[in-house]
């Protein structure tokens, strides 16, 4: 019977020790200190305030944890048939022994109180991490993230580098930059050892990927070094004010060095593709950025080309494009799929999407999934929503559809869920 | 089991009394005279000319309608494997005592006779109404429609905009909006004056929507003063053939002074996103519309912006922009998810799109269907088919997938039938 | 029970006689010669590479077929998740006897030489061609194929006319097209008297298609004589170094005069719409292409609307596509679906497609599956997987969902699988 089989390939899956590659991990505060920092995470803010919840009644300055927790739960009524509120429902049945179906005005403070307590434990973190299956998690650096005060195995670092791209016109980048490298920007050579003193760095620190997140219009290309230098002058004379093409032409060629660096340092290089920020300028905290999902890898031609050594894991944030990145990563050698990102992470279009890829692309060049947490307490609940549609899956369209034996079914599993991220990011040395 | 679970959700939802919240239902002539009615809606009419009936056969001039029946009944042949033909015969079955599968030149005749019988009965509106369990059905009223002789709680007014925004360059239709508002239109104040006398008169006659179908490449945006005068001017001098400047700068003014008069009346904006007019120009009586499905919901962007307190009901012509829909009433307080229109109001599409909603979108902000008919007979198996796909969804994703129980998941059916009906459009006064 | 009945209508599905609408089959060498005839299938070759296998040991010159499919075999471990895979498992068990799950270093070498002995059969064609059921096969002919030396009821001549569009401004092409006809171009007379032969040669012949592929930004259009004329004295005097501009007036000429001829002589014209040509220009052989997925329809609105009797059978790379095809074929009555085309030839985009296309288009406009294929043997393992995904459909949402009895969704399966084959490209004489 199909059920009893998805749940006998799930419960293999789950047995499984992981690595998430890609999270928003503080190393130095890796968990909850109360209900609020869970329910403080864009997804449950976000919703409550897009189903009528004042921002003001959010982010009021000074706000005492257990009182937003409070009013964060007088309104997710409207939110409990989304698939964000059962991560909620499954963080609390599995670490605070809640029982319900609902965290109600009536049930919640002996839930925020049981979780306190939990979450007061010297090893919370530990415990989390252990409960979870999970051995470690990618970071999201700062560039200029001094990377000292943690066990870089568990808490592996990943250099972040949209600032760069996209933000070095402005001052602030620039000197935070400075700080970091010791190097003073001023033209195409300063800035290309910035670039390298970062990477040097992140390297000694045992960084395992270069990552991004770029807007639907951008299309790397090989820009000259005149341009930019001629870019590089301009924002030094006009600052954030200088053309939009200056801007472009910068960016470009911070991209086209971040993934020269990544060649040389064999570093696998993230790209995370199509986000459009700030489009609900008045939202909550990160509840700002939506899309425009007209994009193609077409966008990305010269660059796979460019860089045939390095692996660029990619995710996009439409689910249409997702036919494309199945078919991109069946052509091209250094083009993986990654995850299932934020829009669509949610059970229909990661059913969709991992499907389509499971049956085209090549088993070695998929990582099945990340959970983008920025609390470790998420990566349970999430990495649990992608095990049962995974388990679904190869139940329906391998053992059954395809004849597969079950064991051969859990590995093809096994191998998107761990294999392939020792193999894509920690084989480097 | 799984089919016996969807029967019963399903039977839960049928019980449910309900208002359609979108037809284009001739108030004055609610119903069907004969079965000309409904063959003559033109998803059976342009399935048949697609399948090689000629138009002429079908729109011969002062054809008798029995005559027009047995025409059509004998090109649907290859037709029958359609989900149209299949409301067809639903409603055969339903309404007329039909007992076959399918509708023929051997048994088409009795049929028509029955439904004649059945048609020219006094209360036969009434009927079809109680029968559908329909409660009221919203309109689509010509902005100079007066509004008179029939129960507006029963068949509420909407005021439909299309004219207004793009063809008011056309002498007729200013002349029409003269004769509803008695104002002329030659500048910025008398256009505004004139669309005000609109939304008065439609208030106060229990309009309960303002509503416009936009082509793909419509980008709302707000237009000075100034530019708009220039455009009403040259209009006035050079009628329909001015530039497109002049027409993209009014249609965009007037969407917006809409906007404005929504926001000021308490008024949901509905906008039915993505049609191409007349691209099969020899195509049948509404059988030539098609689209671009290359649309953006970023376009919307100021819009949504700018009229926080204005509520936006959207429906998208192509699947593919669906997940943009459901994103953005994710984030956007303001954008409610709104049926599944035309050439996405089919099973396969249906499903996928209601699923991703279901699971993203707060439960307030979904309105799950409306019928789009232009006679009342075809309420039933519309809503019929949606109902059975909610239920299969409520059943495998919900009750089966996410573990909920059956109440719970029928509770959520419930409310994006009918609650957000009430909430949204009937809750103002 | 749902599987059973799967299983009841694909044996029913799979008792008929099919004409395979679209293949590269070479009439001279249908079948394969040896096992690398079938590893060198791209699918095969583009995916190992794509998980690592360098292209100079592809294809390296002289390298004889046992060592070729030996080296491919040792690399097909990452690719026995895709469903490419499973086609050579398949036609290994059903033409060669083999028994295992896998093809390994270890049992391949048996596997050859047993092919190899039923390969080198007399009748090898003929028994491939019988055992898959197939009666007669569609060509991909170039236009300057002699079509001679085969038996073209057998092996149906289709006129594929990529090199006549895009490629008239190389002198090689040109030099095959005076060949082929006598007529040396030279202006919009002698294109066109050039044209007329090659159909005429062509329809002596069977044939029973024109074909081509399209890029995505293709977008047919009337071009005048005197801007024809221009683009082709530009290309006498610039070659291929003439203008983008002249370039695309050029292609919508040749491509206009196609549609004229089709019109003229009663041929389908098959368009295959979506493809980018090398992408990953080092790609191994036939693995370099790709495709941008924003595209429309709507580029082909004044084509469908200025040849009401030519039948397009349309094919789209990008599943994203493929509502558009639906409402297209549900609308214009000349617009036909056809087929699952590459990368979205795989299961999940066939199921979502294929019940897309079921339930709105009228069903003798659905051209349900063609091979593609190269070699005789893909078709059984290809129709069968269509077959599968078909009885699957067929069982679910109509057997299941609307109550079909299972003859009359046999019937349809029919339909879509032979019968509309017949009427749309074997009709005429």
């Amino acid at each position: 019977m199909s059920l009893q089989l998805r749940n006998r390939i799930y419960r293999e899956l789950h047995s499984l020790v992981l690595i998430d590659p890609h999270t928003h991990i503080n190393p130095l505060a890796p968990a909850s200190a109360t209900l609020a920092d869970i329910l403080g995470y864009h997804y449950y803010t976000e919703l409550a305030h897009s189903a009528g919840m004042p921002k003001s009644e959010i982010e009021e300055e000074g706000l005492d944890p257990k009182e937003k927790v409070r009013r964060l739960i007088e309104n997710l009524g409207p939110i409990q048939n989304t698939v964000q509120y059962s991560w909620l429902v499954e963080m609390a049945q599995a670490f605070f022994g809640f029982e319900g179906e609902h965290i109600t005005p009536n049930n919640w403070e002996t839930l925020y109180d049981a979780a306190l307590e939990k979450m007061s434990g010297d090893d919370w973190a530990s415990q989390v991490l252990s409960q979870s299956n999970l051995e470690a998690v990618f970071l999201t650096n700062d560039f200029d993230d001094p990377l000292e005060g943690f066990d870089t195995s568990v808490y592996i670092p990943c250099l972040r580098t949209d600032d760069l791209v996209f933000r070095l016109a402005e001052q602030s980048v620039r000197d935070r930059l400075t700080t970091a490298t010791g190097v003073e920007v001023c033209d195409v050579a300063t800035l290309r050892r910035a670039v390298e003193t970062l990477f040097t760095h992140f390297t000694q620190k045992n960084v395992r990927a270069c990552a991004i997140s770029l807007p639907p219009d951008f299309t790397p290309a090989r820009v000259s070094d005149g341009r930019a230098h001629m870019a590089i002058e301009a924002f030094g004379l006009q600052g954030v004010n200088y053309s939009e093409s200056h801007h472009r032409a910068l960016a470009q060629f911070v991209f086209w060095t971040l993934a020269e660096n990544c060649q040389q340092h064999g570093l696998p290089f993230d790209l995370m593709i199509g986000v459009n920020r700030s489009v609900y300028a008045a939202g909550v905290y990160q509840g700002q950025d939506l899309y425009d999902s007209r994009i193609s890898l077409i966008q990305y031609r010269e660059l796979f080309n460019a860089f045939p050594e390095v692996t660029f894991p990619i995710s996009v944030l439409a689910s249409v494009t997702n036919q494309e990145l199945a078919s991109y990563a069946w052509i091209f050698p250094n083009v993986v799929t990654n995850g299932h990102w934020w829009y669509s992470n949610t059970p229909t279009f990661i059913e969709h999407d991992a499907a389509a890829r499971l049956e085209a692309v090549p088993s070695t060049k998929q990582i099945g999934y990340y959970s983008d947490m920025y609390k470790l307490e998420f990566a349970l609940p999430k990495f649990n929503m992608y095990k049962r549609i995974l388990a679904k899956i190869l139940a329906e369209k391998y053992v059954i559809d395809r004849n597969w034996g079950e064991e051969r079914a859990v590995e093809l599993g096994r191998r998107v869920l761990r294999r392939n991220v020792d193999d894509i990011f920690m084989s480097g040395s």
